[in-house]
């Protein structure tokens, strides 16, 4: 079978590439396990070192510049990891630019898809960013998703798109949405969560990392582990345990910014801790503040996603793979 | 002032163009009273006999098509009502369609607000079609839409555009998802909704009219006047009054089709009922049942929407209008 990845030589993206190749099978939308022979990850660029595997080729381009995702999808795909977004920051910064990719990039993905010869199977990463404003104090499968970030919108709007075009039988369709994702490496980016990682992984490497949110300020995270187990179980659950609904809550952990410093306490001693500056910006707060931080997420625990044990397990883990010494 | 209505040669359109022009004046973004000056009214073709007034310009095109809007928006439009739309049973015929006129059509009129040198008021006619599948006995202000049809994706991703581009600061946009309107005057169109006017409008004009729907099918519904009364108070509520949710499941009836054909009875005798055929389709009934029909609706309730008394009213009120003798 063949799978593209998009956003595929991105952090996740790489995670997502290394695993399927190590699983080396994956059930298509007929229900048959099916051998991984091609797996095609597209980004905007690549940047670092690409894990490399015969089975895996990389392509450059925009997702949303016309007949590029169509041309990488030719020759049957059979299923689409749609990884590739505008982060939140960046596409509350430049309406038209998140416009484009996260929503015409979408269109452009499905309209590929209805090419196909079969039903490609589709996993979307959404975002908890698709809840903001007036929330109950604990979000449920059950609450109105009413973003009030552009980035929220789009994945909503991208959300809607995949459902109504799997109820019409183009595609099969699943929506994740996820959680904040903890520990990520690499650099800083424009993700108004990219804080989130930054106090763990830069007091850990030594550098001084500036926390633009308070103390207080609670967040729902996922490990990146979760976030690619997540992936492949939205992937493989059968087309009728999903039903009408196809996009989901993702489990996660209501974690606060000071548990997270206890947490890198814990891992990396007072040294790391003394290393994060609060340094309150109000235009990331302002962004942040919109997303729930408590969830109830009966569905997803059901159909079987995965759940983290705490923060501190999380950031263990990204010191064991990440933190050298 | 100068105002744009699109889908101003429809029905509902004639009858907004018709109350604006009497009516005079408006209340701008920045909240002051001002002469209504010029009503452009958009349409994809003209039809039949249009309202007649030196204020009113008709303009025919595609308002998908690439600078159509924004050529006619051009001069300073102060208020948009967005009234276009490809129908229910249309944009699920015809995937493409839908997408373009519905959502790219939405999406070139928010490209054209944003040129404006003042923030132009928007009023979106919307619909409960946004919700739909697995719904509570009663829909609430807080459940959450899920779109089971392509026409109601599309309204809830052009809902979710709006907001967004309210929250940017470009536009200052209302949504009211209308109810399905009673009675409808001139022909049946693909609405799969098209039915409901048509078991009233063709057997008072001594006409057979086939009922696609089980006699116990409720829907919710609104007369063609609430609806002009609800476009223009949704326009000259206040910002503030609006708040961050930006779109409202608008008061209506719950009538069955049952209550429907009493109520013909009681305004055309039982020779009008008897020229209502039962005639199941299924494709016209797996719309329609995916529609909830009984709302609670506060909020709209608290903002003052009108709503209107009883159905044989609202039969009464078109007979009044449009049925000679």
């Amino acid at each position: 079978m063949k799978i593209v990845i998009t956003g595929g030589a991105g952090f996740l993206g790489q995670l997502l590439v290394r695993a399927l190749a190590a699983r080396g099978s994956l059930t298509d939308a007929e229900g048959r396990e099916r051998r991984i022979e091609h797996i095609v990850a597209v980004d905007q660029s690549q940047i670092g070192k690409l894990f490399v595997d015969e089975r895996v080729d990389y392509v450059v381009g925009d997702i949303a510049a016309s007949g590029f995702i169509e041309h990488v999808m030719e020759g049957d795909t059979d299923s689409v990891f749609h990884l590739a977004a505008v982060v939140s920051g960046a596409a509350e910064a430049d309406f038209d630019l998140g416009m484009r990719v996260n929503l015409d990039g979408t269109r452009a993905i499905l309209n590929a898809c209805r090419k196909q010869s079969g039903r490609p199977k589709l996993v979307f990463a959404s975002s908890v960013a698709v809840f903001g404003g007036e929330l109950p104090p604990v979000v449920t499968d059950a609450t109105q998703p009413t973003p009030q970030t552009s980035y929220g919108a789009q994945k909503l709007m991208s959300e809607l798109l995949i459902g109504d075009c799997t109820r019409k039988g183009f595609i099969d369709g699943r929506s994740v949405r996820l959680p904040t994702i903890v520990v990520r490496p690499g650099k800083p980016n424009a993700a108004a969560s990219s804080f989130a990682s930054g106090i763990i992984r830069e007091p850990l490497a030594g550098e001084i990392s500036a926390c633009p949110v308070a103390a207080a300020t609670a967040m729902w995270v996922l490990s990146p582990q979760s976030a690619i187990s997540s992936f492949i179980h939205a992937h493989e659950l059968p087309a009728a345990a999903w039903g009408a609904r196809r996009a989901l809550n993702l489990p996660g952990l209501t974690v606060t910014v000071a548990q997270m410093l206890e947490a890198l306490r814990a891992v990396g001693g007072d040294a790391a801790v003394a290393r994060v500056k609060m340094e309150p910006d109000e235009r990331i707060a302002a962004i942040v503040n919109t997303w729930p931080a408590r969830f109830e997420t009966p569905r997803a625990d059901a159909l079987g996603f995965p759940r983290d044990r705490d923060v501190e397990s999380i950031v263990r883990a990204y010191a064991r793979a990440y933190v050298s010494g």
